[in-house]
């Protein structure tokens, strides 16, 4: 090094140590030697250790909650924690998820609201340890993976409508290929084969996890013969679209119609009236995949690779008994 | 450097350059004098540089619009964007906002939604450049910060209404040590004022910046001897209480009732009626935010410490002519 920058040894000690008695010059001249050959001060350099999460496109207010949950595992470890939304595109130069992977985070939480089996692979193939959080429910079984129960969820919204008298009751699904809406339409028919309710034609309706979706098939359950009087939602966001549907209709929830949601997203309480919904945790789900990846980092290996957290009936102004 | 590690310079070389014909016991020397005097790899170090966001409470979904923006222009530059927020906690030992200055990121963006000069303070002790994005208006006067056009927005709400034809128009607004809120009575006051309409006896509420300040000071207009036929809320969290209050009323939106908000959260283009509302562009703000901090870490001085970005009045449902 000494010889490579044309200096004594000393000098070089000097520079490395940061003390004085060295020329600018000759200061500058070790310096880009040892820039030359990949070096520098780590605390020029940056933060040593993140987590990062990834997010494969995903309503606003999960995605904070996420947040917000590994934030609070990641600061109990003097980590930061990284935030990237993977949108299809690409940018100049390094892809994103290069970028992602040079920057050597602790760990990987990728949040996937839709199965992309080839960022996950890039994801895979890289050193850093992944955790799958998927609320949507695809499980990858060749990595660690936190999600919610959602077949309980769909029996327990299902279950509470029956007890309140209805037995009309619909149901309105997010797309089949994401296996979290096939669990809450599983846990649907469980509950109203439970409770010898049969399942008329056209209840089973399904669409994708928005508002449209959910004023459409809320306009055709409305419109059929003998409409259902409760539907059972996919999510929240196909909730407010039936709600706007009824409003069409001239009919008034919960009188003329009793309304599920699943997620529990604020809006569930702020909106008219407010809706009875399924509670995911979101930010537990966030700590819980923190602390995974955390443990993957540290070399453990998960005594289980799938950890459902339990939702949880949310009972509010949506509700009520079916009009006699 | 050789001397140090009792070996030839061409072997610190090879080592240094990672090539063979190195023993490693003699590798692992020179590897440690490097380390002993701070020196490693970059690619062993971690993320090199990132962008820290902190906020400091915050709607949900305000929240991950800004960190968008700010994503969009570090992925520009390579870096990584770090999520916090702050929320009077203290973490065992280190204190929080310690963690986050101990990262050294190339930059920190603090969302302020309250002020909090005590923390503020420390931020601005440090050597890290500090950009405030502040949606609620607070400007803190010693650093750069980015916000939007409130008082515009006021007006532009205020102005819709009266050429609408409505003259009772009420307003609600946040809490006034809060210039945002300030900002948009003084551009309703603007627009009143300016086409002559009177603004009535208790006309002008103010609460906090949530649904039940919608609800409350919305059924207090509502009950008023001559109620308002619009309302200017100081943001979609109170117009959203309004609506309760309006329904709770057995009136219409926008028959019985004209309703604007502040802000277009996406619940804004949801809810039953969609409502009419002044957009503040948050991922632009967070993007802009970026921009400056990235200026300042680069030496650049800001031409303009204050960006008031425009807001934008979004017609929907919410608003209509007076019913005669």
């Amino acid at each position: 090094m000494a010889r490579m920058a044309g200096v004594s040894a000393p000098t070089v000690s000097k520079v490395l140590n940061g003390r004085a008695g060295v020329a600018p010059q000759t200061r500058q001249r070790v310096e880009e030697v040892l820039r030359e050959h990949g070096y520098r001060r780590p605390d020029a350099v940056g933060p040593a250790a993140m987590l990062e999460v990834v997010f494969y496109a995903l309503e606003n207010q999960i995605a904070i909650e996420i947040m917000r949950g590994v934030e609070r595992v990641a600061s109990e470890h003097e980590l930061a924690v990284g935030f990237s939304e993977m949108r299809g595109r690409e940018a100049p130069g390094r892809s994103w998820l290069e970028q992602v992977l040079a920057r050597r985070p602790a760990g990987i939480i990728a949040v996937f609201a839709e199965s992309t089996p080839e960022q996950y692979a890039k994801l895979a193939a890289s050193a850093i340890p992944v955790v799958a959080l998927d609320p949507t429910g695809e499980p990858l079984h060749t990595t660690p993976s936190v999600g919610a129960t959602n077949w309980s969820g769909g029996v327990a919204a299902t279950r509470h409508l029956l007890e309140l008298g209805h037995s009309r009751i619909a149901t309105i699904t997010g797309p089949l290929d994401y296996l979290c809406a096939r669990a809450r339409l599983d846990g649907y028919r469980a509950a109203m084969d439970a409770a010898n309710a049969p399942i008329g034609a056209g209840m089973v309706r399904t669409g994708r996890f928005d508002v449209t979706t959910g004023l459409v098939e809320g306009r055709a359950l409305l419109g059929l013969r003998t409409p259902p009087t409760a539907i059972v939602c996919g999510n929240d966001l196909q909730a407010l679209g039936v709600y706007e549907a009824a409003r069409q209709a001239g009919l008034r929830i919960p009188r003329d119609l009793s309304v599920v949601g699943f997620d529990d997203l604020e809006y569930a309480r702020w909106c008219g009236p407010t809706l009875t919904t399924v509670r995911q945790p979101f930010e537990d789900m966030g700590a819980t995949a923190a602390r995974v990846v955390l443990g993957l980092a540290a070399g453990d290996v998960p005594a289980n690779p799938r950890v459902e957290l339990a939702t949880s009936l949310i009972v509010r102004e949506s509700t009520d008994v079916p009009r006699p």
